[in-house]
């Protein structure tokens, strides 16, 4: 018998759960013969999706979850739930039943769940939240997208670290490209903090993969594989650029139904324009990654359907069959922390560090 | 005769001055019979170009200025030139020649040089760089876009203040309302200063138009005619919308031109396609103005053409013909400035206070 690879997966999480959730497992079950899935939840409802999606249930086992955690529920209340669907997945990780853990549920509760029960990996002061984007030179990798809105000049070059890993396993790049978002004017480069990120950055082992800084602009235009940021920024521009894309996609649709001529002009260019949809589809960059902790944890967007939770479950799979925290492990080995003794307890820790007004 | 309004030109500035600049004037001087030019720059090529472009000619006087700032020179060598265009148009508004200054000449000198020139309105701690861009409910306006990367809670009051007045006086809102940039999930809410700023909004006189948080999402969606955020963060976000713009457009332009029936279905929805290019013409928007100084400044982009050197006219001159610092004043007396005794002299700022990390 081949290897197997096994998934925990939260099937309650998420605005259409467990239904999507188990349509998702089974495009996934398709794509993945290796994978196997622990499915985590009411065992009633689960057990009866399974009869109707045949092949999610040939690659899955049922495990009972009594609780739930809602959507809206804060993370210290999360953290209560013993039961929850979530809890019980991250667990089957900790234990070593599963690899990695893919929910759609409550990204708060994810977050400090995963952080509290798998603990990050040795050498990681914190994890960061990744996810992909498209750009016009191929994918990109964002991180930190909001697990930090504090990051010191530690968790940038961490971040660094993590994203080169995430690019070459995910992404299957042989040296990704990395750059600091920075903003552009030279008298706004005061920013200390990027700076000494920076200046670590170019003299470690990913000094010949480093750019430098970038823009936001970099980020559409691919000018690097990877983008580095503080939680704050990098959660205001994956925002940012989503309602971009969104406010384009609405005003073309309105383009090509305004006139019986225009509806003429979608059909002929059909081809072409569902080639470029499919490509910026959200569901296609469906998954945040959690990374820096002892196992592997994708969030899936909880409005998601089932094609947008399989690509999440892609991306775990894509970790574990290419063995991203190993790789981590070796990454971290070589770097050496700009800041090895300030722990979290130090005081507050800013995104942008002491920086200098323009113009002073 | 009636009013006349005028505006100081740095016909020196930008990539491909004078001649875009004096283009620029003549567009600008059809739609406004009421401005005159006074432009700043190298007497024998302005009069020449002049001769070409009769109705900028008769709206305009030529002011000779012996030197031209590079894009590429730091603000502080820039401060030394004295004989420049650009501080000459400067020095015009400061000397009440001028209402407004217009360049599209290297942003750091001209931020420098505004600040040292024109000084800040009284009660203001920092000027703020501010742009209108296109959202699915109309236009909004976003600042700060730079001119601080470090900002304190009553930076973030002053930038409403002013983001208020810009949008009534420029987009003509009677009652815009304001929304504050912080990142989504309630554990990343932890920004002190963020809080304190929407606390001190909430029971300004801006109150009823204080929407509270907005998202990276909530700028293209409108949500808010106004959005009030550090420099970092908004330089950023403007950066990261423009490019995500910049690669659905040239996506577009592949698709359309990827076969024949592609290049007649544009054909077809082209009325409609044209309109959407249009409105999302970054010349539009062009014109970011720095406000809170005495005077009127407009920065338009380097690299823009006549049609967009013309818009940053259009601002500057909504803004002179509107009162804008008189309403700004007004604001200003009405606003109870949260921490008035803190001056740039007390040590680092930031753009985001002391963040609490998520999930700890």
């Amino acid at each position: 018998m081949s290897e197997h690879f096994t998934l925990a997966v939260d099937a309650m999480g998420g605005d259409r759960a467990p239904d999507i959730v188990i349509a998702g497992v089974s495009l996934a079950a398709e794509r993945h013969p290796a994978a196997r899935f622990l499915l985590f939840g009411d065992e009633a409802r689960l057990t009866a999706l399974l009869r109707r999606h045949r092949r999610a249930a040939s690659h899955s086992v049922v495990r009972h979850a009594p609780e739930a955690i809602p959507g809206d529920m804060k993370p210290t209340a999360a953290l209560r739930l013993r039961g929850a669907s979530m809890r019980l997945a991250i667990d089957a990780v900790a234990s070593g039943e599963a690899m990695g853990v893919v929910s759609a549920g409550n990204t708060g509760a994810l977050m400090a769940l995963a952080k509290i029960v798998l603990k990050t990996l040795p050498g990681i002061d914190r994890p960061a939240m990744a996810a992909i984007g498209p750009s016009a030179r191929g994918d990109v990798v964002m991180l930190d997208l909001g697990a930090n809105v504090a990051c010191d000049v530690r968790n940038l070059v961490e971040f660094a670290v993590m994203g080169d890993v995430f690019a070459r396993t995910v992404l299957g790049l042989p040296q990704p490209t990395i750059g600091l978002l920075n903003v552009g004017a030279e008298e706004m480069k005061g920013d200390e903090q990027l700076r000494q990120a920076a200046d670590a950055l170019r003299e470690s082992y990913l000094g010949p993969q480093f750019h430098g800084f970038v823009e936001g602009h970099d980020i559409a235009a691919g000018t690097t594989d990877v983008i580095v940021t503080d939680g704050f920024t990098g959660n205001v521009a994956l925002k940012t650029a989503e309602g971009a894309l969104k406010l384009v996609g609405g005003l073309l649709r309105q383009v090509f139904s305004s006139s019986l001529s225009a509806r003429l002009g979608y059909l002929l260019a059909r081809p072409g324009l569902d080639r470029l949809r499919e490509w910026l589809d959200p569901r296609r960059y469906n998954g945040a990654v959690m990374l820096g902790l002892n196992g592997v944890v994708v969030k899936s967007h909880g409005g998601t359907d089932a094609a947008g939770f399989a690509h999440a479950i892609d991306v775990a799979m894509d970790m574990v069959v290419h063995h991203f925290n190993d790789r981590m492990r070796e990454g971290l080995g070589r770097i050496v922390v700009p800041q090895p003794g300030v722990g979290p307890t130090d005081g507050p820790r800013n995104g942008h560090g002491p920086r200098l007004a323009a113009a002073r």
